[in-house]
C-alpha cells in the first residue's frame, strides 16, 4: 500500500522547494495514489465518445437541434470535431459508440461502432426517459468498453459524450443524486436564450420531484426516468474502468453526472477519478463537490464536452508522472534538505 | 493584418458552440494575432535559463543558500530538474546560459554556455546591485540568445531563471515598475520563515525608495541598482524575441520582472507574451497587471521558477494551435449558423 503520506515524502525529496510545483505536485499525487506506485503511467490512453439523442429537446429546451446529431457524429469519426483534433494533438486514441441516436449507421471501424439501445429516449418532461432495462444495457454497453480498452493495454480512460439535449438530463441527475436543487443544477448548455432557459428550469424542476419521490425505494428506475443512454454508458464505462484498475480522467458536466451514477452502481468509483475541469455549467461544480473532487483547470470555463476537458489534461498528467518519476532527488544532487 | 475580429470570426465558424471551449479560445486567439496567421506554429521551442547568484542573500533573505547554485546548475544540465524533466515531456530545447553565477564553469555544450557578467551581484541592500555597464551587458547576452534561437528555426520560446534569491530584485523591479507598494510585492520565495520575510521586506522597501528616486533620470541605473543578470538577460532575451517576430510564453515572478524591464526597453514586448500561469508569489499578479496579460493556469500555484510554468502551458499551446488549424468548420460539416 502506498499511503498518500508516502506519496508526499516522495514529492518533498525532489530538488525544488516543497509544494513549489503547486496543483502540478496534487495531480501527481494523485496520480500515483490512484495507480499505487511512483512510476504512475499516462500512455497508452483512450477516449470513448458515446453518442446518443434526447427526446426532451421537443420542449424546446437547446439552442442546437438533433438534426445535427448525424452530422456531428461523422464529423468526430471523420476527424475535424474538437474532440477529434484534441485527441490527436494529446496522443490519445478516440472511438466513438452510438448507444442510442437517430443518425443512420456507419462502418464499423475501430474508430466507430452503432451499439444503440434505441434511438433517442423518450421525452423526460412526459415521462421516464428510459425503462431499467433499456438503462442497464446502456451500461453494460459502457462497462464492455472498459473492459475492452484494459485488454487493449491501456492505462488511462477518459469518456465523453455528444448528445444534443443532454445537460437536461445531467442536470436532472445532478439535482437528484448531488443534493442540489434544480435551479442551480441547470446553464445554457450550448447557449439557449432566455425563455428556452425558463423552458429548462420548469422541465427539470418536475422531473426532479417525481424521480426525487422514488429514489431510495427504486435508484435505477428514478435514474433511468431522467436519464441519458450515454450517460448511462458513461457510468458503466466508469465503474467498470474503477473495478480493474484503470485512471479516468473525468471531463464536463454530463460527463460528471455519469460519474454521480457511477458512484450509485458501485461505491467508491470516485476515488479512481481525476477532475479535468470544471465547466461554465453552474452544475458542474456541484456534481464535483458530490464526488468530492478537486477539478485542475478551474477557470477555463469549457462547455463542449465531447471529452474535450479531459484531453486537454492528458499532457498536464504525462507532466506530473515525468516530475515523480524523473527529477532528482536532493541526496542524489548533493543538496542537504536544509537548502545547503 | 489579421484582426481580432478576423480570428473571432474563424473561431466561431469551427464545429462547436461559440465560445464553448473558453480559455482555450483565448489562447488560440492570442497565439493567431502574435503570429498573424491562423496556421500558428507552436515547434520547434525552447526554454533558456539564465542563471546568476545574488549578493542580497547575506541579507538572510532565502530560504535556500547560493551554495545550491552549483549542484542545481548541473542538476539542470544533466537532466534531473523539475526544468530538465518538464522539458524533455513537453518536447521543449532547453539550454542554461551562466550569466553570473559563483559556480565553475561546465563544458560548454549546446544545452549549456557560461558568459558570466561577474560572480554575482553586489548587495543591492548596501547599493547598487549592478552597475549600467553590468546590467547592459547582461541584456545584450539575453538579445544574442534570442536570436541564435531564431536562427535556429525555433518558432516560441520561453526564459526561465535559476537564482538563489532573486525573488528580492523580482519584488524590487515590480515595486519600480509596476507602480505597486514594496509590501505588495513581498513573498516568500523558496519558502523563506516569518523573520526572513520581515529583513526581506525592509531591504526592498529601503531600495527601491532609492531606485524611484532615479528612475526618471537615470532609468537604466535604477533597474541595475535593484536588479539581477539573469533578470536583465531575460529582459534582453524577451526584447528581441518580441523585435525579431517570436512568440513569448512567459514563466512567473522572476520572468515577469524581467518583462517588466523589456517593456521598459522596448514599448510594446508584452503584444508579444503569452502569460502562462500566476504564480504564488503575491507579486507576480501585479507585475502580470502592470504588463495587461491575463494568466492561463491561473489557479495552480507554481513558485518554482526554472521556467517549469511556461513549460506546462506549451502542450496546451498545441492544442490550441490544432484547433485553429485543424477543425472543421459548421458549413464542412453540412450544419447551419443556428445548429440545425
Amino acid at each position: 500500500m502506498l499511503t498518500p503520506e508516502a506519496v508526499q515524502v516522495h514529492l518533498d525529496s525532489l530538488t525544488k522547494p516543497p509544494g513549489s510545483l503547486g496543483r502540478l505536485e496534487d495531480l501527481a499525487a494523485r496520480l500515483c495514489r490512484i495507480q499505487q506506485t511512483l512510476r504512475p503511467a499516462t500512455r497508452p490512453r483512450r477516449l470513448v465518445l458515446f453518442a446518443a439523442d434526447h427526446g426532451v429537446v421537443e420542449e424546446g429546451v437547446t439552442a442546437w437541434g438533433s438534426d445535427v446529431t448525424e452530422l456531428m457524429v461523422r464529423n468526430i469519426v471523420g476527424g475535424g470535431a474538437a474532440s477529434s483534433v484534441l485527441a490527436r494533438a494529446t496522443g490519445t486514441d478516440l472511438r466513438l459508440i452510438d448507444v442510442g441516436t437517430h443518425a443512420r449507421a456507419l462502418p464499423e471501424t475501430t474508430a466507430y461502432a452503432c451499439r444503440k439501445v434505441r434511438a433517442g429516449t423518450r421525452n423526460l418532461a412526459r415521462g421516464p426517459a428510459l425503462t431499467p432495462d433499456e438503462f442497464g444495457r446502456a451500461v453494460d454497453i459502457g462497462r464492455d468498453q472498459a473492459r475492452a480498452a484494459a485488454a487493449d493495454g491501456v492505462r488511462v480512460v477518459a469518456a465523453g459524450e455528444m448528445g444534443i439535449g443532454n445537460t437536461t438530463p445531467a442536470s436532472c441527475l445532478t439535482a437528484l443524486l448531488a443534493g442540489a436543487s434544480a435551479e442551480e443544477c441547470v446553464g445554457r448548455g450550448a447557449g439557449i436564450g432566455d425563455e428556452g432557459l425558463g423552458r429548462k428550469h420548469a422541465v427539470v424542476s418536475r422531473a426532479v420531484d417525481a424521480a426525487r419521490a422514488r429514489l431510495e425505494t427504486d435508484p435505477v428506475g428514478a435514474m433511468a426516468a431522467v436519464g441519458g443512454l450515454e450517460i448511462a454508458a458513461i457510468a458503466g464505462f466508469f465503474a467498470e474502468a474503477a473495478e480493474i484498475g484503470l485512471t479516468v480522467v473525468l471531463d464536463g458536466f454530463v460527463a460528471t453526472s455519469g460519474a454521480l451514477v457511477a458512484e450509485r452502481l458501485r461505491a467508491g468509483t470516485a476515488t479512481s477519478l481525476i477532475a479535468a475541469h470544471k465547466s461554465a455549467e453552474p452544475g458542474h461544480a456541484l456534481a464535483l463537490a458530490g464526488l468530492a473532487l478537486e477539478p485542475f483547470l478551474d477557470t477555463w470555463r469549457m462547455r463542449l464536452g465531447e471529452g474535450t476537458g479531459a484531453l486537454l489534461l492528458m499532457p498536464l498528467l504525462d507532466a506530473a508522472a515525468a516530475v515523480v518519476a524523473e527529477m532528482a532527488t536532493l541526496s542524489d544532487a548533493g543538496i542537504r534538505p536544509d537548502g545547503h
